[in-house]
């Protein structure tokens, strides 16, 4: 089964999570330790796209998500945010939530996370600033998380 | 019925948006025309203490209002952004979705707009940088808001 991130096709060992409608993906270009996304299967590019179930189902997912990230890397809170279309930094466009595990201090102004989202805005995107992570390290890291999902090695 | 924010008695004037277990709020110190919250009734502070049916009925309607909102204010795109626990710069501890409103060129650096977020970071919250506004300028905007989702007349 093929995995799209809007005109990306998606390694399987980079997905850690799936539900009936959305997959959790690790991160190409993360702003922080455990920074992930939440995709809805379906590829549309606005939230206003995805059907009532769609959205139930991504957002269960973000739930889920968060509370096993937030513990895994050490969090104290979450940073949960939808860029929804290009006027509010959308570089991908397929509707994703953006989750982040916070701590205290970890940005010396506590908004400058946005600035960083902003730049990485997203895995799959050029960023000079940025060099990606391998292909063996994001496999790495989704083959931590899978398991704690319950879910089969891939 | 009394509605609750945290801490905080919510004026119904100030009420724009009601399903079974969320409701939309008006801001007390919006960062942009048409920055709304979305609240689940319950007054829990994690995203995680939410039920599923409270995740779902909570974007279900942030999905509703988002549409309207961005039309109404003219907006190209939308940010939504979850302060889930302190360390993520939440300072009301109930669970709010933020819903704003955005267009190209609406903040110089785009990312701006997030420093803003923070700083304002809630309705209720005092932040001498940014006057409060009226307890009418906000009916007043909540008595335009409410008909566009059928509501009825505070």
């Amino acid at each position: 089964m093929t995995i799209t991130f809007g005109p990306h096709t998606i390694r399987p060992g980079q997905v850690f999570f799936r539900s009936a409608l959305s997959y959790g993906l690790v991160n190409l270009k993360p702003i922080a330790p455990g920074h992930v996304l939440v995709v809805p299967h379906r590829l549309v590019p606005r939230f206003t796209d995805l059907t009532p179930d769609e959205v139930s189902d991504l957002f269960q997912s973000a739930q889920t998500i968060g509370r096993v990230i937030e513990r895994q890397f050490r969090g104290e809170s979450l940073t949960l945010a939808v860029q929804d279309g290009p006027a509010a930094g959308q570089t991908v466009p397929h509707v994703h939530v953006h989750i982040i595990p916070r701590r205290f201090g970890d940005w010396t102004n506590n908004d400058d996370i946005y600035v960083d989202l902003e730049k990485s805005s997203v895995a799959r995107v050029d960023n000079p600033e940025r060099p990606p992570r391998s292909e063996e390290e994001m496999a790495v890291e989704a083959d931590m998380l899978r398991p704690l999902f319950g879910e089969t090695a891939h």
